[in-house]
């Protein structure tokens, strides 16, 4: 007999016929002899609604406040799943993030966990019930209730699968599992049957959305089985595991990256004396803007060169501050430009092979392609293009480096 | 300094602007020196929806997961309360009936309140702040969420009240005050500066909905000031508190009641021996139908007549009920009606005045309305009559009692 923890999402429990088809899920499993703890998002829209009640009251609602009134979103959830478990004749018992004692700090809005107390979930497991869990929410030390922030639930599920050691922490999502690219943009893009916790940071940081890093980061440090999975058909998903177990067969690359949520900001003819670069990202960072890549080559003629990128909406607020910087450094100009694309490799098994990021490169010059900035990690290599080459460039290295699925197969 | 309680329903809070003014009548109170605690329920029509979310799944939701479900409706007032306040600069804090520690039985969407645990909420006040609590809910000593049934709100604000020591427990509704007798009826109706909790308690029973009689039981039996005004007129409202300090100017009647609520059924030809009357009600409590109204005449030729009055609702049900036991007891008949109206006068005066239900019987005989049954208690006096005369028969003794509002005041 195993333990299972399955998250569904918002989308996944969006409606009462959502939620008994949840429920239906949730009692085969249970049938087949195993323990299940289910973690739950609030419906779809319910979120939404509940920050548009605040927004009509006030811009800047207190955060302790706040955390109030979107934990009732979860609550709701759990109460109609329970019920409809219950209809089925599968016991089953709802806890808010206070119940089952998730100990948070107490940040509102974005909280930590420090504790999960078990003891009663493993007595209510013993006792045959299914526990159904508010994803996204838990309580401080005084009592007062916080929220996880964004895909919060996510979080929730991982932190309980590692408390209570289970075999696996199954998140049940709209997509069928992680893919070698976006299937948008590339029509044979693979599923994947495996992937690394480290691969998979990569790839979320990168910018595919299906899971939270924050949850893989968790799931990784603790060591629990995630497995991505849809909500809406049968299928065996994408288990993100350790690399030991996946190392066999690992392909060189698993999959490719992409985003055009960023911009580019270069500081030219900057003297290259020490301390230059935190004078110039220090008041960047000073205003809460965050930085993703960053290139500086070495110095001719005493000045260099300073790049980095940030997210496009930050874009004008940067170069504002940039221009200040660069006038009280002597730098000779600052330019940007916001039409750029980032694309990555990402995978465990570059770290063997050499060749990896040549490879990349010859690929994307056999297009055309020019590469204005490079950026490596252990296990993926990142290159800045233009935007407009930018599903030109993640076709072509997706073929290259054999992620298509064979033609027989589709 | 004094401290209040402060209690809106769901009108006064059923959307984001009604939160808004509720948050500057608390403001105001506030800024007038005094401590506030202001207890919240749901937004109108949330209840109904939460309650059609459920009905969406199961005809028989588990009670605790139905107390984990509505129990979100204040929550969510009491976080957009709390915005709207500080917005307003006045410190106030959020408190779930969990987080104020409302120790309740475990009597699912009824239970009763055990213990309210005071400090945290002292120390507030003490810190300057308005707390915010949820009406309606609790929890019991396994940390489950519990709600207190219909018209629990009340009952939360005034067992802060009693438990607080305050000066005064202010409900604020959608009417005035306490009226002699319902507005839409008689147009002469009075609002009443004061009524005793005991006459309250009569006329709440007796179909005035203003306030849910447990909250009035619970006020005058910690003897806390009650006070019914209205969220959207200033005005004085009506204080509900205990005899002694309403006496001096107390006219013998304070008001009028009635309901059309109820049927009469008659068991006609009862053997009149003992045990008789539980035979008879017995199988109607335990179909858990409540039963008003009961008389039962002398005995005449060994046999007796036994009637007694329902909700309107469960005739149906008691008449089947009743055929079958009469024809085990052998008696003659059932018979029913529904179309009656009861009509109370009620008023601690009439303790100390004789010939205040004779005043009565002779001003419906003056109307020529026939009196179909009798019931008393120290403070009131009911009849049952053709529910056709009901208006009238209120009319007429608002007008013998001396309760109409004198013409050159309207």
């Amino acid at each position: 007999m195993a333990l299972y923890v399955h998250k569904y999402g918002g989308t996944s429990v969006g409606s009462v016929e959502r939620i008994e088809h949840v429920a239906d899920k949730v009692k085969s499993a249970r049938d087949a002899g195993d323990d299940i703890v289910v973690v739950v998002s609030a419906m779809s829209g319910e979120t939404n609604r509940l920050v548009d009640l605040a927004k009509g009251i006030t811009d800047q609602p207190n955060p302790r406040e706040m955390d109030v009134l979107l934990s009732t979103g979860e609550q709701v959830t759990i109460a109609l799943l329970t019920m409809a478990l219950q209809k089925r004749g599968c016991a089953a018992r709802s806890y808010t993030g206070d119940q089952v004692r998730i100990l948070t700090d107490s940040a509102h809005t974005k909280a930590r966990i420090r504790h999960i107390d078990v003891d009663a979930m493993r007595n209510d497991l013993k006792a045959g019930r299914v526990l159904v869990v508010a994803g996204f929410q838990g309580v401080d030390e005084l009592g007062n209730t916080t929220t996880l922030g964004r895909g919060g639930s996510d979080t929730t599920a991982v932190a309980l699968a590692a408390a209570l050691k289970a075999d696996e922490c199954r998140i049940y999502t709209d997509v069928d599992g992680v893919y070698t690219t976006d299937p948008r943009v590339v029509d044979r893009a693979r599923r994947l049957d495996r992937i690394t916790f480290e691969e998979m940071l990569e790839m979320a940081s990168l910018g595919s959305k299906v899971l939270q890093i924050r949850s893989v980061e968790f799931a990784g440090k603790y060591n629990v089985p995630l497995r991505v999975l849809s909500s809406f058909e049968d299928g065996p998903g994408t288990l993100i595991s350790l690399e030991e177990e996946t190392k066999m067969e690992q392909p060189v690359i698993s999959g490719i990256a992409f985003n055009r949520d960023e911009a580019k900001l270069t500081v030219l003819g900057v003297p290259d004396i020490p301390g230059v670069a935190s004078r110039i990202l220090g008041p960047v960072s000073a205003a809460n803007i965050e930085v993703d890549m960053i290139v500086q080559n070495v110095a001719a003629d005493n000045t260099t060169d300073f790049t980095f990128t940030v997210h496009r909406n930050d874009f004008d607020r940067v170069k504002q501050i940039l221009t200040e910087v660069a006038n009280d450094l002597g730098a000779r100009e600052v330019r940007g430009d916001s039409a750029i694309g980032k694309v990555s490799i990402v995978g465990v098994g570059m770290r063997s092979h050499a060749g990896v990021a040549s490879k990349m490169f010859d690929t994307l010059a056999a297009e055309n392609i020019n590469i204005q900035m490079i950026s490596t990690s252990e296990i993926k290599v990142s290159v800045v293009i233009a935007e407009k080459y930018l599903e030109l460039a993640v076709r072509a290295l997706h073929s290259a480096f054999e992620l298509d699925e064979p033609a027989e197969s589709r």
